[in-house]
Parts: C-alpha cells; structure tokens; sequence
C-alpha cells in the first residue's frame, strides 16, 4: 500500500495558505524594490563542501543528496551561504539584493509551532565596502518598513554588536562562543540554565555572575550608558568601544530616518557564527511567536570562500521570518483568498456555448472570471457558493436575455438583480469591481 | 582548495535572468487569477514510492536524497505528481490551480540551449468531473493566451488525442506505448531513426510504414478528415471515435474562444505514460527551441494514488516552458532589468545625511531610490552609472540647494536640470516617473 503523504516536516500549501505566503513575499519584494534591490536566485542545492563549517552544532540538520554519480550535494540550508558563495564565484565587490525561497532543516519538526523542514526565507543583504553604519543603517530601515507594511501591530526592534559582545568577552576573559551560543537561548530557555550551560563549559561562576549583569543592559539611547558601571571598561577595550561608536552611528541614522521603536539590548547574540557587528531581532508585541526579522553584519564569510586574501566583501543583511508571520495572519485572520470576481450561471438550461462565450469576453478584458462546467443547474445553489466564497458578481442567463441580448446580474452581497445590455457587461462589471477591490 | 561553483547543471540567476524569469512568472499568474485559479505549492521532495512508476525511461533522473534516517525521498521530477498526490490525499474531487517551482532531473544538461538539471516549471490545471471537452478547451484558451500576452510573436498550437494514437495502435495491433515513446522524439531525431527503434522493439517495418503515413495526417479541422481514407478505419475502432469526436467537440469550444492558430497533427504523442485523452503543444514560429507549452488530459493518474477504486478524479492541465521561453527572451531582448527611478548624488561634498534624509523620503512614497554610500563624490560619475543604467532621474543636493531648502533635478535622458522646491519633490519626482513607466 501506497503511502500517501507528504514527508515528515513538509506540508502542502493550500490555496488559504499559498495566498498568504504570496502576501507576504509580495510586501517584502514592494519593499526591496523601493531601495533599488535587484532580484537572486541561487541553486536549490550547493556542493556539499561550500556549506561545511558554516552552521556549527546545527550542520548535522543538513539534507545530502544521494551520490549518484557526479557532484556530491545537499540542499540548502540557509540563503545565506548560497549568496556568500555567489558574491566569491562571481568577483561582485558590492550588491543590494533580496532572494525568496525554501530552504530545508532536518531539524525536529512542530509543524503547530510553524517548525518546518522545509520553509520559506526571504532574505535582503547589502554587500560593498561603504562608509561606516550606512547600510546597516538601511538594514533597519527596511526591516522596519516591512513589519509595519504587514500592518500587524506595534514591534519593537533589539539590537546589539558582536564586537561589544567579543569586548566584553575579552574584558572577563571567557571564549566569546561559549557566551554567544548559551545567552541566544536565554529566551528559550531562561537565565537558570544559561548559567548551568556555562559553567558546564568551564566559566567561572563568579564571571557568569557579571555577565547577567552586562547582558540585563537595556537602553533606548547609547546616550544613557553614560551612568552605567560597564561603560569605562567597555571604552577602554578596543573592539567593544569600536561597537559602542558604532551603534552610536546607527542611532544618528535611524534619527534620521525617523526610526524609533528600538532599543540597545546587550542580552542580543543571535545563534549563526558569521556575524562580526550590528545584530538585531524584531518582535511583535502581541505575538509570542520569536524574531519575525532578524540579521546583522557578516564581514568575513565572503573572504572565507576567496582565494585572494586582498579582496574584501563586508556584507550586512537580514532574513524575514515568513513562516512565522504566516502563523500569525493564518492564526488571526479571517481571510478570504477567493479572487473570482464574476460567476456566470444560467436559468432553467444549460446554455454552455453562450456562457462560453460571455466568459471570454470577461477573460479577455481581464476579469477574473469563472463558470460551471457540469450539468447541473441549480441558481439558488450557485448564489450559495458566490456568497460563501466573497464573489461579488452573478451573471445570469436565460432563454429571455439571450432574445433581449442582455444579462441578468446579482450583486450577491447587496441581493440586487440589474438588466445590463450585453454591450455594457465589460463596462458596468469593471464599475463595480472596482468599488469592491479586496486588500488582505 | 574549496570548488567555489554551482552544482553541474544548475545555475545562477542573477538579476538579469531573475527579471527576466519574474517577468514570465507573473504573466502567467495574472492569466491564471482571471480563470479564477487559486495556487498551491508542494514540497520539493516526496516520499520516493509516490515518484516511481511515473516517468517510464526517464525515472533515472531522479534526484535521490541520501537516506539519513528517516523518511526516503527524491526530489520532484515535475509538478504533476505531486499536484495528483495533493488530491489523493486531500480527497478534494475538483480544484483549478496553478503552481510554480523548480523541478529536478539528472538529465545530461545543456546550459546553453536551455537544458538545466534544475529549473522552473509552471503548471496550471483543472482536475474535477465535468461535461466533455469543456476543461480542456479553458486549458487551450489559457495557453493560447499566455503566449499571446508574451508578446514574443506568432505561434501554433498542435493538438491530438492519446485516444486516437491508441485507438491506431489497436488497428494495427501494436504496443501503444513504443508507439508513443518512439514518435515522441521524431522532431528530435526524424522519422529514419523513429523507424528504426520501433523495428528493434519488435514492430514489422511494414507496420511502421502504415505508422508513418498516419502520423502524416495534419488538418486544420476534422471536418477535413472526411477525405481521409483512414477515417473510417478510426471511426470503426471505439476508442479512436472518441478521440475524433473528442477533438470535434474542442473545436466547437475553440470557435467560440475565437482561437484560430492551432492545427490537429497526429504525430504528437507527448512522452509522459500518464495522458489519456487530448494532447497538445505549442511553439512560437521564429524560435527553433521546441514546445512553449505542452500538456493533456489525464484522467488516471489521481486515481493511481487511491484505494478508493469508486473516487474519479480526471484532470487536464499543461505547463509553460519557462527556461525555454526564458531563453528567447534573454537572447532577443535587450533588456534593463534596473527598477531604480531617482539615485541621489551629492555636489562637492559628501552630505550624507542631508542625502539619507531626502532618500527616505522617496522610500517612504514607494518611490525606488538609491543613494552612495562610499567616500568618492563624482557626480560625472554618478550620471554616467544613470545613464548606463537607465536611471531616468538624477538629484543633486550641495551648499546652495541645502540653503535655499531646493533640490537640483537632472532628467537625465533629456539632459535637462531643473531647481525644485524640496517641499514640491515626491508631487514632481512621481509626476515624471509615471511618465517613464517601464515594460519588459
């Protein structure tokens, strides 16, 4: 017997679901496009060797290919690797680009908690060796347009430097992965047991103790820092003052752009072990559901794919959590997908060959249009399923408006029959379309 | 040393192709949406027993994932099985959907003619149980008006019956199947090495030569058939009487569509073991690429999936040639795929954030804008980058417009420089870019 399923961690996405990945991606391009972004797409699967030692402890979740003759690969993991590899191949020293696609995790799937195996990304990276904190600068900007173009509510932005983090690793001197791997789970799992997880790495408990303290640091403005204890030592240690200038800079750029709900959070590691500055999450207020942006600066990952140590590509970007935010239209909003805007029926007969033809008329003037293509007949029923799925229009055609040369039409939500000639169908049907033009 | 490439077979497509390839994409969805067509989307692998059995010779270009434990997979080979699966397991008994994605096969590929191991594949079908020939003709309107709104030139539309070609195969008492398979590739190889692989799968020659001068039979309507002494032999056959009256009741259908470039050509067979009825395919007159378009009826292959021997869900439905159509575009088209309308330069000094503020401005009013984010300010520079990239708009801010609260406005095709008032900008920057609006 057949087993008919998708495999484990997949799912198909049905119409309701397509159109709302559809929304989503459209916004994200709309967005894009407006900073001048040209569109990338990469392979689906790379040479196994370009994505080795890229995703640590997580690189067990690759998908491999079989070896079946020829090159030895495996489907992507991230779009991010893919890009870097691009960026080295094609001796590109600078690029604003966005990418969308699926990428592909053997990780535990929750397919509830809208973990999947396989999952859209929708990534936006600036590549180029430019003056300082520009792009990271409109890193943000755009991430910001975006959450507010979905139009979901109030968020708020965190954000933080690697270097600050490296800095202040080097000021208590403890391995800068330990700290960045154990506090990126600290909302997952919770200060308890970031701290056990460090002292089972070998930190000292006394420097865990002044980690809490450092990572507790919360500002609206680098400004405030000014009455924090940490700020002299951070100063006086040169990567974690590079970071502190830095943000500085990006605060005076997100002024600009009239940027305000964020905030300087140096609990921010973000998991990946490519970044080298600026990181940042986004979150919405009134859903638990993680980071639904998040990105940051990844200087060095194109150089680790060149031959030529002269060549630089600095690198900052960030991806959109798309199946996150699919969770949370899909799980809070009514939405209907059905985009017929006209159903042609008939009364009493059949009269295929006539509805045949109103429909190409509406076809051709690019109305979206359907009919019924079986034997029943049935209006009442026809009416039903217009009203069910939002269609706003029913034409109706019977023995009489084929003689009078005219249609019959409902406007199904205000129940209204009108006489139209036939020779303003495409006129008067493009009017009340118009007026009922649907928005997510 | 690392092997900085993509996988053989596949490709990049950077910003010119991807343009180019969002460009054929979303003609399609628009034609899709006005049928009134809802999208789905499938994983891009399946269970490896859903996969097999589909593809007859070809089944060895099955990309395998390795087995990691867990389910065993390959990836999709086409659209259409996964799409039949979709139904078999959802039990839905009529839906009209297209889907777009990359499909795989292990074929010897063939960049430069457009033969890829991975590429894009674009569906677009109606599964459900309706009055005869009704689906199929929307399937040949549908096609006939993507390569119309394509704009790429002429085109013809070939359309036979799977039931003809059977209802042959019986007359002449041979194996449908090497029958298909063999007059498949006559375009590819001609009729001298078709002859001679149907006598090595054990057809008499004399069989073949009957073959040939049916496969011969071109018209441009059945009507004409009525000369042809091979009709009556078809009509005698019931299943090739079905195919006949099949491809009669299309062309009633057609007339009403007002489509008039297709002609019936026996000798299309279609590889695909799956197709049970109307077949057909269509080809631009002016490029020697091969099919556009291709599909048919295939009413079994739903049913294959399910133990329900009583559920009957037939379907029709083709796919565009997307790489195919792709490549016609791409090698006749001189394309500028920048989407940037205004890039904002500087004049004797950098400015940056006077610059920044008026970027996010046009940001802001969805108007696509660029600024440079580097040290250099050459504004000679910057309008040649405008000119060579088809920027219609350049800005230009320095002391005197920052002072006089204006902006310098260089039209850059026109080479035209106008001062406008800063407040005046987005009404007078989106007046000139309606102007410019740009088509592919």
């Amino acid at each position: 017997m057949l087993d008919i399923r998708t495999p484990k961690g997949t799912v198909d996405y049905g119409p309701l679901e397509a159109y709302i990945i559809d929304y989503i991606l459209n916004t994200c391009t709309s967005i894009f496009k407006t900073h001048g972004a040209i569109s990338l797409d990469t392979p689906t699967f790379e040479l196994r060797d370009i994505l080795l030692n890229k995703f640590g402890d997580d690189e067990v979740q690759i998908y491999n290919l079989e070896d079946q003759g020829g090159d030895i690969c495996s489907l992507r993991y991230d779009l991010t690797v893919g890009f870097s590899r691009y960026l080295a191949q094609t001796k590109l020293k600078k690029i604003k680009r966005y990418q969308m696609g699926k990428v592909f995790r053997r990780d535990q799937p929750a397919i509830t908690k809208g973990r999947y195996r396989e999952f859209y990304q929708c990534d936006y990276d600036i590549a180029g060796d430019y003056l300082p904190m520009v792009a990271d600068a409109e890193i943000i900007q755009t991430a910001t347009a975006i959450l507010e173009k979905m139009n979901l509510g109030e968020f708020i932005l965190k954000i933080n430097s690697r270097k600050i983090l490296l800095g202040f690793a080097q000021i208590i001197d403890v391995d800068q992965n330990k700290i960045n791997s154990a506090i990126d789970k600290l909302a997952k799992i919770g200060w308890d047991n970031v701290q056990k997880e460090l002292i089972e790495k070998g930190v000292e408990k006394e420097k865990t103790e002044i980690l809490k303290n450092f990572i507790e640091i919360k500002t609206p403005t680098i400004e405030n820092l000014k009455e924090n204890k940490y700020l002299k030592e951070l100063r006086n240690n040169a990567m974690a003052n590079e970071g502190i200038e830095d943000l500085m800079l990006l605060e005076k750029y997100l002024k600009i752009y009239n940027i305000k709900n964020y905030i300087f959070d140096f609990s921010l590691a973000r998991g990946a072990n490519y970044y080298t500055g600026m990181i940042f999450e986004g979150f919405y207020d009134n859903y638990d559901c993680g980071a639904v942006v998040a990105g940051g600066r990844y200087d060095n990952l194109v150089e680790d794919f060149l031959s030529n140590p002269n060549m630089r590509v600095p690198c900052v970007g960030f991806s959109v959590g798309v199946m996150r935010i699919f969770s949370i239209i899909n799980n809070n909003k009514n939405i209907n997908y059905n985009i017929t805007k006209v159903y042609i029926s008939s009364s009493k007969q059949l009269f295929l060959e006539d509805r045949l033809s109103l429909l190409n008329e509406l076809w051709n003037n690019n109305i979206n249009a359907e009919t019924y293509y079986n034997k029943r007949i049935n209006i009442m029923e026809h009416k039903k399923y217009c009203k069910k799925n939002d269609i706003p229009i029913m034409i109706v055609i019977g023995e009489e408006e084929i003689k009078n040369n005219e249609i019959d039409v409902l406007l199904v939500e205000e129940d209204i029959n009108e006489k139209v000639k036939r020779e303003d169908m495409i006129k008067y049907i493009k009017e009340k379309v118009d007026k009922k033009k649907k928005i997510l």
